[in-house]
């Protein structure tokens, strides 16, 4: 057997790949930014049901934006979604990501306090006030845990990008996240996860970037 | 505001997770093991349609087990997928995750070819012959290349986890994959993704474990 036909570069499949959605979703649905949100999404998952699922509140690209341009710290639930956000766009965003949820202390707080590592983590990330976006892409209970904290004023992030997945819960924290004035990303209902979380961060990511370079001529 | 009212352990949320699966999906469907990753991926995503999507080759699972067992060193394409892979689980299996796809080596020698560094990385595993187990969750060409070694007998691995994802080549690639004789988990179509290739890899750890348990009485 011969070699396989394939298109083999990065930037021939994405482009290729950014095509067939848009012959499949109407992109008129959308503000342009947020389009590259909804875009990006769908290139991670392959599933056009996200086209309907993600709710971006009003400024809310523009609020994290605002924050990746200044530099500032992420902070996910999962070492997934850390690993999935681009690397090369952080360094030349002066921005850096965290995840905590395996630290120690984070652990011994969970055992002590009976409450899942992602809710220790987001308690324990809520002592850092340079995090200024929140990306949870896994645990409804971080969601629910930021969430209280915000009511409680002790935690106010620029932007929040609450995508939790599965079947208790999820919908549950997102909905409740819909309520807050902070400015937020969702997907509404069970569907979520890292990948998603992370593509989202990288799109933002990107608009920055070329924001920057418009900006420098 | 006072606290809100939600699921709190983990090992709540995983049950009554298993148990609003096994609402919606027949799982007369399906051999008792390959249920276990068809349940284990739908916890991941709640997308219901990988019950349809899900393809086990005969005795992929007990390929995957066996070697497994034998404390084998698994390769993913992604530094998502092996971040979702279980350390804990791994290591009590004395197995080990490898991803080389951000090695200095393989850069070079994506660039001095003309290909994608995910094609790269996997001429570079097939060097490893203790690799028995190859996940990939993200790049269909990772997929082809996998598949033009094997057939030129440059590659002999235990199990491949093929599920590549999006709408140029993934399909096409698992659908490639699907003919060969080497035991292989596919997700049909343009779905799939590194949570799903972790979630499988995670199911057949934890089958492992339990059949040691069982063994060791």
């Amino acid at each position: 057997m011969g070699n396989l036909s394939y298109v083999k570069t990065p930037e021939g499949i994405e482009k290729k790949s950014f095509e067939i959605i848009e012959e499949n979703v109407d992109k008129s649905n959308f503000d342009s930014k947020d389009w590259n949100i909804v875009r990006r999404v769908i290139h991670t998952t392959a599933d056009f049901e996200f086209a309907n699922l993600l709710k971006l509140s009003p400024g809310a690209i523009e609020a994290g934006i605002l924050a990746i341009q200044k530099g500032c710290r992420i902070y996910t639930d999962t070492r997934m979604a850390e690993a999935g956000i681009n690397k090369k766009a952080l360094k030349q965003l002066g921005c850096e990501v965290l995840c905590m949820v395996d630290d120690v202390q984070v652990l011994e707080m969970a055992n002590r306090e009976g409450i899942t590592r992602s809710m220790a983590s987001i308690i324990m990330a809520s002592k850092f006030p340079d995090i200024k976006i929140y990306v949870l892409g896994n645990a409804p209970t971080a969601l629910f845990k930021l969430i209280e904290l915000i009511r409680e004023g002790k935690a106010c992030p620029d932007l929040i990008i609450g995508v939790p997945v599965g079947f208790v819960g999820a919908a549950e924290s997102k909905e409740e996240l819909s309520k807050l004035s902070v400015p937020h990303i969702i997907t509404k209902g069970q569907k979520g996860g890292s990948t998603i979380a992370a593509a989202i961060v990288n799109a933002l990511m990107y608009m920055s970037l070329e924001e920057k370079t418009i900006k420098n001529g």
